[in-house]
Parts: structure tokens; sequence; C-alpha cells
């Protein structure tokens, strides 16, 4: 692409921008260029994530592993810590460390006093499209739920999630204390960054594994909703910890009482919304008359999840819950899935590409006390959530190895912790990079793990079914 | 919803921002909650232009009229004209003039010195997915053509683009400057403005009446194209007019040689590529196998077009027309619509939120010679584009009328020409509202204009059918 570019770098640039749409053309305090060249920038980078979403997903694919794990892999080499085609500022990166803007530069002539503006526009497009992946996401992963068979392990969702925050939490806790000699405060951080479980990745590998609509599946992805409930009252908590040394005891009833009045409100009142979902769909007589009535419906639900100071996902799943029970899911389901196919890629790789490995490595002094510590996390972090498998009771048959290894993964959520304790100023340099290297490694081991163990399920059950065929040699 | 958003406002907010995917979070310079804030913003924009599309589109449908139009009519009510709720800083609106901002201040507590950076950051986001959006719907437009019929009418579709380029701005420009004592560089400027044509509308309103693949259709589309290549270059001779007085002869031998190049050499190589595209996406195992390399190959000519100074939508038009002669066309057909239903209405609701009809009022005495200019300046938009019909030689049965309709809206390339001329100081005040009363005119004609010329031709058709059965009384 570099030779068919390089000519144009030199070429007299033309005195206006290019016609696109005339957006920022027509106002004169904004850049003449940067509308044009924000969206050839957002263009370029969706390729660089298209291609890696697609190379690292094919080589995953064919090595038996989750495509999300080559997606998230395929984040890391463009992002941060490889190729640096796609850097986001909350990684700490600049304009100039990115390559696109650098290519961007180059075909464009801009002044390097626009960069740092159009920089940053267009990292703010590409992390809502994400945010806007993961909404679609948790949307048809609520289109593909079942809310009867969530219902029925709901007790057991309940168990997984609140033994998964609190194992993990109290044995964090008093482990950063007692063999690290962390103080208080930064301990119950480093506690609270392992109580989260992040839904995307754990219910995007369950879905490419089959094993959504089954009884571990929809328990794992009851928990993981519960849990980020509770992950979200836990950062409550630690942030007003952390910025007064007191709690703000009426925000956490506030938080507990509106998540539980949100999501049991939406799913009771869509039992009713429901019908009138499926004749307003039915009554439309123009393109996208299924689809786009959906989508109001989701992202209503979506702001309202995000206003009320829950999580934008959080509505986006009910919303997908509700309209699960229409006649129309199958139709609305293929639709979705074609928006889904160009979204979600966007946001497992730049979960990815915001990933920074550098905290990995061993020769930088800093972060080698990270790196022990780092050790005693990923340990709690696995094994606190892996006993949550062995809580579910009444059903002997479950597997709970897959339901363990489900909620491992800390994803994005994990980071917000990080992020938080880092501007607040309560997470020293090595326990922030050691709660980093502790979500990194438990979102990249999920995705095998789960693979591994519903393998293994599938290998006993084999055995089960040919063990009866075998002792009746008739 | 404002009953459910009241009390939040006055509710102590959390001492930190939503943790969505914690992405301004961990940046220190970003004011901590304008990730969330703008994702919130986002999905309420989204929700109300989702809303008017609709509305809107099943109106005119109703009314027997294309559903773009009531996408259009739409968007002026909830844009700048009518609610305010949807408003972008190119039309001179502040942060100040959005009622989402408004709503979101109330529901946020934000600081007033976030708004202005929330907003901006906000319009920018939509306006990026409005030009996904016509990147899509012209990527699609490319994939429902036919490369062959096109070539059929090449020749003709040229003549007509020329013929529509030449006479309004030949009699646009002496007519200002003999009528109505324009000076010489404003007068061209007008005359300019009267060139373009929009590809979009015209295109997408072909679609809706299943006209597309006629042979009208493919030579409107053809012609649309030829403009909009023709228009980039009369807007680079008069812009370099209006900038040095001169015109900048090697920018204008280099766009034309560009753009030559890039649409041949696109559909040349296309032939080639064609295999190696069907090999790669049968090739594939994981999910958007299909879709993902398509819009891979449709962004890399989107910004191609963009970096070369052409339209970004131009190479999406030539990357569709290249797939559409691969046999995976119909699946991934099928897929693009769903995509496009989502994308595409935010586009077109979009150019009607900026379309500002307050210049259109004549109580206000500013605008009442900018009316009379554009009186003028309508009549010619329309008879210039008229005439084009009849210039289409060796095919006596085609649908002139049709033609020459479908070459007058202006949309949103006539509004470039407006902001470019008002942004170098050339155009006054009346001539640049005059410019914008006909290009919203233009664009709001257009499409029940077309739904009449073609609804005229199938009764001609009925009648012509019905006459030899009538004759013979069998």
């Amino acid at each position: 692409m570099n030779s068919i570019i390089t000519p144009l770098g030199n070429f007299p640039l033309l005195p206006f921008s290019l016609p696109e749409l005339g957006l920022p053309l027509l106002a004169t305090e904004v850049p003449a260029d940067s509308g044009p060249i924000v969206l050839a920038g957002v263009l370029l980078s969706l390729v660089v994530i298209y291609l890696a979403s697609k190379v690292g997903g094919e080589i995953t694919k064919s090595l038996d592993l989750p495509p999300v794990l080559g997606e998230l892999i395929g984040g890391v080499v463009i992002g941060v810590s490889a190729l640096r085609l796609v850097v986001f500022p909350e990684t700490g990166a600049t304009a100039a460390d990115s390559q696109i803007m650098t290519v961007l530069q180059w075909v464009g002539g801009l002044s390097p006093a626009d960069i740092p503006a159009i920089f940053a526009t267009q990292s703010e497009v590409l992390s809502v499209l994400a945010e806007l992946g993961v909404i679609i996401l948790l949307f048809e992963i609520g289109l593909e739920s079942d809310l009867r068979e969530l219902q029925k392990v709901g007790y057991q969702a309940t168990l997984v999630a609140v033994v998964g925050v609190a194992v993990p939490f109290g044995v964090g806790t008093a482990g950063a204390m007692l063999l690290f000699h962390v103080p208080a405060i930064p301990a119950i951080f480093a506690g609270a960054a392992l109580t989260a479980t992040s839904i995307g990745i754990t219910s995007k590998v369950l879905s490419e594994l089959g094993q959504l609509k089954s009884r571990e599946g929809q328990i794992i992805v009851g928990a993981a909703v519960i849990d980020d409930v509770l992950g979200i009252i836990v950062l409550a908590v630690v942030a007003s910890l952390a910025k007064t040394g007191e709690i703000d005891v009426l925000n956490v009833i506030y938080l507990i009482v509106s998540a539980t009045a949100f999501l049991l409100g939406a799913i009771f009142l869509g039992k009713f919304f429901n019908k009138s979902f499926v004749a307003v769909a039915s009554s439309l007589q123009t393109r996208g008359n299924l689809v786009i009535p959906a989508l109001i419906f989701a992202f209503v639900m979506a702001f309202l999840g995000n206003v009320i100071h829950l999580e934008a996902i959080l509505g986006a799943f009910a919303a997908g819950l509700v309209l699960d029970e229409t006649d129309t899911r199958k139709e609305l389901d293929e639709q979705i899935k074609s928006i889904a196919d160009i979204l979600v890629p966007i946001f497992f790789v730049t979960v990815g590409a915001k990933a920074d490995l550098s905290v990995l490595n061993p020769a930088i002094p800093t972060n080698r006390e990270g790196l022990v510590i780092a050790s005693f996390l990923i340990l709690i972090a696995i094994l606190g959530k892996m006993v949550t498998g062995w809580v579910v009771w009444g059903d002997w048959a479950v597997n709970r190895l897959a339901i363990g290894i489900g909620m491992i993964p800390r994803g994005e959520v994990g980071l917000v912790f990080a992020g938080i304790g880092t501007a607040s100023g309560v997470l020293s340099k090595p326990l922030e990079a050691a709660i980093i290297v502790m979500v990194i490694l438990t979102t990249f081991l999920a995705p095998p793990g789960l693979r591994f163990a519903f393998k293994g399920q599938a290998q006993a059950e084999a055995v089960a079914e040919a063990v009866p065929q075998g002792s009746d040699p008739s």
C-alpha cells in the first residue's frame, strides 16, 4: 500500500479538504482537514483491526481454540505492545506512538499542531465503535439466552457470583497485606480488582463452543451478570474508600436497589412490552422494520443502564433477554448476527491492543516486584474463581470445572480497577503492574481453559455412551 | 423518560465514572466522566435518529413516496431547524443548543467546562457513523449495480454528467452576474454549487423504487458517479480561484488523471481480485468469513479514494461493483443489507438535521435578497439537470424525465460548496443562503419527483400493454 501512497505525500496539497459530507469543512473553528482525516484514520484502523481479528481468529480456530483468543492476540500484535498501529491515549500512548497517525500525517500533510486533536478524536470514535460492539454482543447473548432457563439456574448463579466475589476479595486482600506488607487501602483495591468477571469474553467463548444454552453456560452467564453488578458495588465502595477514607453507605444502597430494580423491572415489564414490539415490527413497511425497533429498545436500555450508573451492556443484555421471548426472534437473530460480525471484533481487538505487555518483561527491574505480586494475584484469581464450580448444589452432573474456568477472565473490568486506583494515587507502580498482569493472563487463559473443560466433558460423555453399548454385545 | 431520569439528577454522584470499558478513566488528562458520557450521548442520539427515520420513513411510504424523503424530513424535525435534539457544530450550533447535551448535563451532573469537548466528540462520532453509513450505502449500490450494464450505458452516462455540469454552471454563473450583478468569483462559486449531484440520495431513491437495475437507473447512477468526479474537479478549480485568484492547473490535471486511473484501475484489477476474494472467503472458518473480507476491501478502497483527494464513497462504490461479479454476491448482499439498515438512516437523518431551514423564513429581512437569488438558482438547478435527459441518444424508449429528475438532488455536495465559499470569505451572506435554499429544495424535491416520473412510465407501459389485448376481442 505504501508504494501507492508515497508519491502523494509529496504532491502539492489541494487548498481544501475532501468534500466528504463536508462536516468539519463548514465549521470555521475546526482545522479544515480534520473531518476527512478522522474518517481516513478510522477507515485505516478498521482495516487493520479486521485483518488482525480474521488472521488471529482463523489461526486459533485451526488450533481448535476459541477464535476470540485469536482476536485478543491479534489486538496485542497491532496494539501498544507490538506494531503500535492501533493505540489509545488511555494506555499513555500519544499521537507520535501511532503508526496510523504517522501514515495519515504523511499522506495528508497535516500540520503537527493538528495531530493530537485528530488522534484523540479518532481514538474516541474507535472506542465508541468498540463499546457499540460489546453492547451488540450482549444484546445477541441476551437474545440467545433463555429467560426460563436462566430463572431455573438463578439461585446457583447467584451463589457462584457471590462466592466468586467474596473468596478472591478476602484472600487477595489478606494475602497482599500479610505476605507483601501492602497497606490496607491498596490491598483492598488489589482484592477488589480480583472480583470482576468479563461477561463479554466468557459469553463469547461459550457461544463459540456452542455451550451458551447448556446448563453450565446459563449458570456462567447468569453469574457473570450478577458478578458485574457486584463488581460495580465493590468498585463504588473501594473508590469512596480511596477518596475519603470512608464508605458512602448511601451510594452503596442506591446501587444495590437500582441494579436490582433495573434488571428485574426490565424483565417484568418486558413481558408486556413483547407484544407491542411484535405488533410494531410487523406493521412497519420500510427496510429495517425489525432491526431498527430492536436496536431502539436495546439502546434505550443501554442508555438507562449507563445513566443509573450501572453498565450499558447490562441494559443491552436485559433487552435481548426480553426480545428472546418473541416470535420474531429467529429473523432478528439472523440480522443482528451480521451487525455483530462487524462490530464485535472491534471490541475484542481493541481490548488486546490496549493490553500493555511490557509490564511482563522481567528485564526491566521495576517490573520484578510487580511480577512477584502478580504471581500471587494470578493464583488467587484462578483458584478463587475455580472454587465457585463446587458450590453449585443439587445437580451432580454439572461440569464444575467449566463453571469455575468460565468465571476466570477479568478482561476490561479488571483494568478499570487498576485505572481508578492509579488515577486516585492509591496504587503503587508495582501493584498496578501486578493487577494488569493478572488481568491479561486470566483473560488469555480462559478461552483455551473453557475449551479444555468442555472437551473433557464431551469425551467423558462419549465414553459414558460407549460403555452401555459395549456392555451389551448383542 | 424524564420521570425516570429526574430523581437521579439530584442524587449525589458517584466519585467515579461508569466502569464502561474504562476508556477515558485510565487517562488522567481527560475529564473522568467523558468516555461514558460520550457513549450515553451517542446512544441517546442514535435512539432519536432511529425514531425519526422510522416515523418519517413510514409516513412517506404510506403516502406512496420514497421512505428516504421521510428520513430527511425526520432529520429536519429533530435537527437544528426544529427540536434541536441532534445538532452539529458545523451548522454553527453549540453544546447549549443541543437538547441531548442538556439531558446529559442533567443526568450526569457535568461541569459546564467539560460540555463543549463532550459535544464536539459526540458530534464527531455521529458524523463518522453517518459517513460509514453512506460508504456502506454506496458499497451496497455497487453490489446491486451490474458492471456490464453500466459499461453499456457508459457513453450516455458521461454525456448526461457533462451536460449536467456544464449547463447549470454556465447559466448559473452568467445569470448571477447579469441579473443580480454578483462579481465574477462569487458568481462562479454559485454556478459551481449547481453542478454536483448527490449520488447517495438519488441512488437510494432508485433502489427504493426498484429502478436501480433499470436502464434509466444505471444511466443515473453512472452519471452521478462521473458527476461526483467532475464536481471535485470544479471544486478544486473554484477553490484555488477563490484563494489565489488563479487556477492551479497542476492540481486539475492531477485530479482528472487520478480519478480516471482510480475508477478504471479498480474495475480492471477487480476482475483478477474477484477470484482471490471468493477463495479467501470460502476458506475462512470463523464468523463473518464473507462480510469481514468484503468490508476490508471496501474500506481500503474508500481510504484510497479519500487520500487521493477523491471521495471515500467513490472507492466504496467501485469495491461493490467489483464484488458484484462474484458467486458469493447474494449471500454477501443479504448480510450487507442488515448492516446498511442500521447505518444508512444515520446518514440521511443527519443530512436533514443539518439543513437549517431558518434561511427560508422571509420574515427575516436579510433572508429576502437570498430568497430572490435562490429562486433563480433553483430554476437553473432544476432545468439545467432536466435537459440532461434529452441528450441520451440511440435509445428512444428511455424515460428522459426520470433521468433528468434523478440528477437534480444536490444534497451534501452542494453544502460543501457553500461551506468552502463562506470559509474563504468569497460568498456574501445572501448568496450563501441562496445556495443553501437551492440545495435543500432540490434534495427534497427529487424523491417525490422520481416517484412521479417512474409512475408515469409504469402507467404508459400498462396502457401500451393493454392496447394490443384490447384490439384483439377474441
